[in-house]
């Protein structure tokens, strides 16, 4: 009888014993890049004209000498988290959690769910770094690849854009092309619609450019009333729609229950519903959606996002995930009820979607011919970041 | 301008890139060891003249040199793990279970959650030694102690033992005298029971001896009907206790939604029903529980209590841990909603617990003046494994 292998083989090569290791602080530097994305009056983006745009990079630093990166954050945030986390195990990711919760009623509610997001990330990634994993192979790996549908920007009036049905139908001709399985449009949002007619029109267009085979949802405008997101989903249910996002307000949640008891067209929420994990409970049990959908960034991070998922998963309920980015792609890689879809996007006719983030040595989300995208296989988030580029635009070093 | 530490330090000490790392085998090995306690026909533990008694190790092997180690499992069980899981990467539980479920139906149903667990502990165990890390900062450490309770063994007709009310005040006054801040009973089964009065009895002898401030719970008689569970419902609420698990059989769920609306006392559970955390779901959904109940070896592991933990939190639900040991610690260490309490025992007055496994060096539960469990600090499971033991009490080596 031998006892096999050697039990913490790695543990011994660690700076200090790993249940010792603190956070030591944490820092963001920021950069400018090239973008040719601009956002209208309401934020939502659109081509525009090169212009300098700014980014963040937040650091959590640990005792281990590995740290842990997130592109984003605000100083705020980390003036917050130098206060309350430093000193705290970087494994304590629950911990964190229920202290930024317990606070949401004191001065520093300030700390919303996107920037808490930016500090869960950031520790997900320390951990992978100091291991040498993936972060969903840390969580648990169920997949290495996911499909991705093409996430169309709003509708514009750029001729050649977004501005017509027939412009939306092309363009979801030329994702196919491209290997895109699936395909969601965005319509014309203020100040360029609401229009129910158009929307439909253009559903119709890119379901008859792209023909029966090709899944397709819609995003509308999201302050329909009852009878408009009635009438919109009865059209997409003849279009043979996979589902309809937020046609109305989130709060409405009578209206979305009323919704979905008169469509068969699976309505997906909430999405931009504050609560996380908790609204997401309250809506299954209203029956206020077929799908649930959260964001990564907007329920605050990794570690709240798997505890959505898990909560579909004890109602054999889908979930689909908002947004991109190399969390998500962890989070996808590390679920059993499908999250069938990677959000890619938003895509444009006129816009590079690859050169938008020149902070990254290669894309995290590169889409094979298949149209799926493989799950970062690097340590942490997996995200190769391109230090010289960063060196070079710099605005202000870490701080 | 420069990027701090050193990414992935640890990950070129590894064997091979972790993402490359396979499942290699599963095998097991016998003991034999001096047991105190026995079964009756029932299956309940009482204590009982030293005899010999045989415990299984099972171990995951991988590519990467180190192995996991869970107590128990089953030769079927490792059958069918190899002919499943070998040449799998021993961080994709989520695969692993999700092959588990989609073979629910089929010839190897056999594959138990009790032994599922086996397996799923086990690679949390390797996960953990390969590392460093102890599983609770794996999963998102929230603490690193908890309460524990003093859950005695079932009545039995032994002078001095369980055999009558007043014996299990002394022996809860006995408990609180070690540090326990809670004792929970459980009162005569058959071949010794049920007797409604007499369980009763011993809650009020309990509360007698321990005085106000000690939290009580009872696991009584499973098979009482509505009326007697009520009957005895009402008594525990006068004598001010904690919780209740199961007096009925947890298959008649709307006896449990009755049950619940007419205590004030929380009803705790279900335990012994199938669905793991499906079941959990309905339960919540039905209004069957007021805290829920998860067992780390009764749902197959530590995935999937953590899974019922999440869903329990988006509920803002307790949920008690059945069972102790050392998964049970790492979820316990893990979690925000509390699960308040680890379940230390089955205690008897005759039976010495932390002699109970002579397999490992120090127990894993020890329990300190104030009453609480420390979390093992140790790598993955952070079970000391007495190999000389095992050695000199072999029956089957590896195989």
């Amino acid at each position: 009888m031998t006892a096999g292998g050697d039990p913490g083989q790695l543990a011994r090569t660690a700076t200090g014993a790993p249940g010792d290791l603190t956070i030591t602080g944490f820092e963001s530097l920021t950069f400018n890049y090239r973008s040719h994305v601009g956002r209208d009056v309401e934020g939502h983006g659109h081509p525009a004209p090169e212009h300098t745009a700014t980014q963040r990079l937040t650091r959590v630093r640990t005792s281990a000498g590995v740290d842990g990166y997130c592109f984003g954050g605000s100083e705020e945030t980390i003036e917050v988290a130098r206060r309350l986390f430093i000193g705290m195990s970087p494994f304590d990711r629950e911990l964190l959690h229920d202290k930024v919760a317990q606070g949401q009623r004191l001065e520093w509610r300030a700390l919303n769910p996107r920037h808490v997001n930016t500090l869960d990330q950031a520790l997900w990634d320390f951990a992978g770094r100091l291991t040498g994993l993936p972060v969903y192979k840390l969580l648990g790996g169920f997949r290495d690849k996911v499909a991705a549908y093409a996430s169309s920007m709003c509708g514009d009036d750029i001729p050649g854009g977004l501005d017509t049905p027939e412009a939306y139908g092309e363009f979801a001709r030329a994702c196919v092309a491209q290997g895109y399985k699936a395909f969601k449009l965005h319509t014309w949002m203020p100040p360029y619609g609401p229009d129910l007619k158009r929307d439909i029109a253009a559903c119709a267009a890119v379901r008859d450019a792209v023909g029966p085979e090709i899944k397709l949802m819609l995003d509308p405008h999201h302050n329909y009333t009852r009878e408009e997101a009635l009438y919109l989903g009865r059209a997409l249910e003849e279009l043979d729609f996979y589902w309809m996002e937020e046609p109305m307000p989130e709060y409405n949640v009578s209206s979305f229950v009323w919704l979905c008891e008169n469509l068969t067209l699976p309505i997906c929420g909430p999405e931009t519903a504050e609560g996380g994990l908790y609204t997401r409970a309250e809506w299954i049990l209203r029956g206020a959606a077929d799908l649930s959908r959260t964001g990564v960034a907007d329920v605050g991070g990794i570690t709240p996002t798997m505890k959505c998922i898990h909560l579909c998963e004890a109602f054999g309920m889908r979930i689909e995930l908002h947004g991109g980015g190399a969390g998500t792609l962890h989070a996808l890689g590390a679920m059993r009820i499908p999250g069938e879809f990677y959000e890619r996007g938003l895509l444009h006719p006129h816009v590079d979607f690859d050169a938008q983030k020149p902070w990254l040595k290669t894309p995290i989300d590169a889409i094979d011919s298949n149209g799926d995208i493989a799950i970062p296989q690097g340590p942490g988030l997996g995200e190769e970041i391109d230090w010289d580029f960063i060196k070079d635009n710099l605005v202000q070093d870490w701080h």
